[in-house]
């Protein structure tokens, strides 16, 4: 049977951008499709009724969401070019680091980019400094060792999208802070299926500013 | 080599528990370490340095943190009586209905019983809604099927908790409600090694009454 592989994202979420990585990095042909969520599509509706959020992988018309279980269900489903480990421990610490990218320090970001203040910004800091840390430990290029992994995919935000905030925001939170952190950011980046899928840093500013501009303006 | 494993929780948190019910589920023999989070162990936060919280498992000297992901990790170490299926599409929808009720359902219980009020009562319902529609569609026994899963592990802490949080509200929330939610915590809490895990209804009462009056106080 021929495969059908569909990918249901926006052209700027980072969330969705983790699929396309892995897709290409995988070598899957599939279909992109773009949705405006200020009129979700009745594929998407239907694909993800409990969360009606980007973004969704459809293959052979089974839907999956929630990003970082798409990646596990593509590392099982095609299994060149691995993401994860094969070692359940070193599994355990890949999938650690992409929840903690998750549930900390992309809502610690968030919340210094629609409220700010010291006592955010260091909460902010200081998850960047458990990130670091974390690289300081492993000593390799990616948080995933010699390879790119799961980790490295749930980081890649970071990659484009800090760059973006700083212009936004004014802030300088990276560079000059966190050397680990700024080499993994130019080892990542070098990827060519990374380089190859950002989309435009100036029409990311442009969203971002106009969102800034919204929060700040009460 | 003997193996050595340890889990650090508390003696009435649910995502201990969990833990606990997957290590008896495969017949693993631990050592289990109650903490006091007033007063963490120097353990405790030297195992898991990022979020200081339990569970914690210490196998063989190695920690892993973070329940659901510590699952992972016994279910592909010890691989007899398995918890997650093989199928990467059953595995991607017994992982998304864990990661529901700890991103979803968890934060809107909690929000009923620290702020209540009719909207937080309604969002919880469709929550519960949402899981019971899942069983439907299921048909089965269990979320994971005819055995007990991830998902089963990752609500399981309903079959227990709701009696004591029903018992401290006053409010009525799962029978006559959600018939197919009741019957599945009624299989689910006639299984042995789950009956004689829970920590006594009696003395979790008291603790959540004590919450409750803290939270109700100002």
């Amino acid at each position: 049977m021929a495969e059908e592989v569909k990918l249901l994202k926006t052209w700027s979420s980072p969330f969705g951008l983790r699929i396309v990585w892995a897709l290409k990095l995988k070598g899957i042909e599939y279909e992109s499709i773009d949705e405006d969520l200020s009129n979700k599509s009745a594929l998407l509706l239907h694909s993800n009724p409990v969360h009606k959020k980007i973004p969704v992988l459809i293959h052979n018309g089974k839907p999956i969401s929630e990003s970082l279980l798409i990646l596990e269900y593509i590392d099982q489903t095609w299994t060149q070019n691995p993401i994860l480990p094969q070692h359940p421990l070193e599994k355990a610490r890949q999938r650690f680091w992409a929840k903690f990218n998750d549930d900390k320090l992309i809502p610690s970001i968030w919340s210094v980019f629609g409220n700010g203040g010291k006592e955010r910004e260091e909460a902010l800091l200081e998850n960047l400094e458990l990130v670091e840390r974390e690289l300081k430990v492993k000593g390799k290029r990616f948080f995933g060792g010699d390879e790119i992994g799961l980790a490295d995919l749930a980081f890649g935000w970071l990659a484009n999208l800090i760059g973006v905030f700083e212009a936004v925001t004014g802030l300088k939170l990276i560079d000059g802070r966190f050397p680990l952190l700024s080499a993994w950011i130019q080892e990542f980046s070098d990827i060519p299926v990374i380089k190859d899928s950002w989309p435009s840093h100036d029409e990311l500013v442009v969203k971002y500013q106009a969102l800034y501009d919204k929060f700040h303006a009460k």
